[in-house]
């Protein structure tokens, strides 16, 4: 008699969780994915969500679609609330799942650096509705504007800061600068777009501090074409409701957004392991935790160290191929078959866009920048998009943003009221216009 | 010296209102838009944003969008709180906007006739709010339908009722039965799309009263062809969160729909005026409000009579016919020119579709039905879409759900949790998994 079929639970249907379970679908193994949300995000797109370049449906695809045709996979939407290492079980509130091997793929979320108080006023960006939030302040902010009753209030309302020049600060600066001065210019009757200021606060020395120095400069001078203004090693060490504090200069923002650093998933927590201070969870080379070779954590949850002694990054790319290790690795396991040699991370380099026509692109040995890059960007971007029917979708309506400056996602979905539940407030109080969550 | 330009106000930017907007290009007046909403809704097609079938972006559009060529329109997005008659001032909570002419045109939601506490348990359809919460509630019945623990509570979650067979119910029941059908059935392990039962009812004894008896029939027998359990004559006389009651009979659902009336927006409460029993304010055969030429009324928040003693039907030709009568006759008295002849609605026809291939069209002479009539159906609909870009998303969705039995638009943007806040719940309190609103 044969010994009963292997269970694999992978938590998290993100890049890493997904690239694992399509890399088991011919391993004779029955695969669970668990997430706590119906669909996969392409969060690099996340960005133009938030600035209504693009509809959710056209960066999320529902998991249980893209597993459809993979015969040993199941799909559980459920929220995983701890795991029971010794008895090899995943605690979904009452319930809970048994494992034989298990591929924590949890991710990361927005982190404030000790000031989490700063959360309500400068929210972050890592879900669709994060996304969807964030397009309804930045829209009604713009509203507002053109009802303010005095000059200081219409210029709060259309200050936006971004806190953080990483890729994604630098694509919402672009996108939102974008968004201000041409594809809003000509809708609104008082206020005109050009108005619109944009700070991107960064603390560190340069924007994209990952890419080359040439790269960086060039980020920040395109920015600045935009009318973005660019603000390097510079913190900031207040933030409320009315805007922020860079040491002794006050900016009034009705929108601060928050892009500044990430923190793991509670994995860490579920599994009582040793973390870094970004919460990632320490593994070894073959991406398991110590001490548990069943359990590996791969992307934005984990500490992967590539046997350099340097970290692995927080992207895409890196997670898709942890992915795609820990399937062969359990894979070997199931077949009796050695381990495959420790994991190694290909980097290809990192990309950026900042707005219509420029992006850059550090290939390691190509560098580019401008149009060229641009549409690098666009082409790898779309290719990477899971499914036909999204890619097409993305290419159409970016085609259509190009040739019109129009931005077609620009909905508040729900109505303003005058009976406001007192969250999410955008208009100031002095304001006759309340603007409810 | 000339007179003052007059200031013409237009409350909704529905049907009516926008038509009624644009027709005002051309004459010398200030035209304000009000709306508490910032898109226009192209609410025909909202029960596909319900099913999964279009994304909200594909129905809806800027009303900022729309109006920005026109530059003696200025749209206000606020909430209306009254009018005062006697001074010509639009109430927007402290602030007022005065006007010379006023166009209302605030369409209508749904009716519970007095049993208003069922609004909870049987939601409708009238916003794209109405519509993200349906497809969540939907979508996450299988989901909970998939993990559940007895076979009465996976009936109870995949029985759907659909209250009130008029066009938005019947295309809503067809699109329940084809998404559990056929789009969702490679989707699920334990559950199969085969087993969802879809219930319409009605009260009266036919459904699509509208239409002849012939396509009446036609799309009882269409919808019976799907799958769809169509009950005539029947009323609900109980509704619950459990499902419904068919007098004797109990019909156990998670979900239960909201076709069956109609009740005005609350202009005739704002003017004092007189209105039927669906609240609609009694206008005369110039649209205006009796004893007040200044006002009219156009849409779902009026009752016209058409001269014949027939009241206009509450659709959206009947609103844009008004919109253009009620621009021409301002444009007439600004002008100095005589008032146009009352009011006549020209009926051009019914359409109604009963999922792929099949719908009904009845043109008064010309009786369509099956694939004729949906080919009709589909052309009509993507012709009055506003906008170009919407037309050919549409029309590439449509073309790829036609193609693939595929729903692109099935996300759940919120993720399940287990900290519950109590609303819009669909697992039942059995089940482990409780799943937020």
């Amino acid at each position: 008699m044969s010994a009963p079929r292997q269970k694999v639970v992978i938590i998290g249907a993100g890049f890493g969780g997904l690239s694992a379970a399509r890399a088991l679908e011919n391993v004779d193994a029955d695969v669970t994915v668990i997430d706590r949300r119906n669909h996969h995000l392409f969060q690099p797109l996340l960005y133009q969500v938030a600035t209504a370049g693009l509809a959710p449906t056209q960066i999320a695809t529902p998991v249980r679609s893209i597993l459809r045709k993979q015969a040993n996979a199941t799909v559980v939407l459920d929220e995983v609330t701890g795991i029971d290492l010794p008895n090899r079980r995943v605690r979904l509130g009452d319930r809970t799942l048994p494992y034989d091997q298990l591929i924590v793929a949890t991710g990361a979320t927005h982190a404030y650096f000790g000031r989490d108080e700063w959360a309500e006023h400068a929210p972050g960006l890592k879900s669709l509705e994060d996304a969807l939030a964030l397009r309804r302040r930045i829209l009604l902010a713009f509203e507002s504007a053109e009802v303010a009753a005095t000059e200081a209030q219409r210029d709060r309302l259309l200050t936006f800061v971004v806190v953080g020049a990483g890729p994604t600060g630098v694509e919402l600066a672009g996108a939102i600068a974008e968004l201000a001065r041409r594809a809003l210019t000509c809708d609104f009757r008082k206020i005109r777009g050009q108005k619109a200021r944009v700070v991107l606060v960064e603390a560190g020395p340069r924007a994209l501090a990952t890419f080359c120095e040439g790269l960086s400069a060039y980020a920040k001078t395109s920015l600045e074409h935009l009318g973005v203004e660019v603000r390097l090693g510079q913190a900031v060490t207040r933030c409320d409701g009315d805007g922020v504090d860079l040491g002794e200069e006050r900016i009034d923002a009705a929108n601060v957004i928050w892009a500044a650093g990430v923190q793991a998933s509670p994995a860490g927590l579920w599994l009582g392991a040793e973390t870094d201070r970004a919460g990632r969870v320490f593994v070894g080379t073959d991406l398991t935790l110590p001490g548990h070779p069943e359990v590996f954590l791969i992307g934005d949850c984990a500490r992967i160290c590539d046997g350099t002694g340097n970290a692995v990054p927080g992207v895409a790319p890196a997670a898709k191929q942890a992915g795609v290790y820990a399937a062969k690795a359990i894979a070997a396991r199931i077949a009796g078959r050695p381990a495959p040699p420790r994991f190694r991370y290909s980097d290809h380099g990192n990309l950026a866009t900042i707005g219509r026509k420029a992006a850059v692109a550090d290939l390691g040995a190509v560098k580019m920048s401008g149009f060229v890059a641009w549409a690098f960007w666009c082409a790898a971007h779309v290719y990477f998009l899971i499914g036909f029917r999204n890619r097409l979708q993305v290419v159409l309506d970016w085609a259509w943003s190009y040739l019109t400056f129009e931005r077609g996602a620009r909905l508040v979905i729900e109505a303003v009221s005058r009976g406001n539940d007192g969250a999410d407030e955008v208009a100031s109080p002095q304001e006759p216009a309340r603007i409810a969550s």
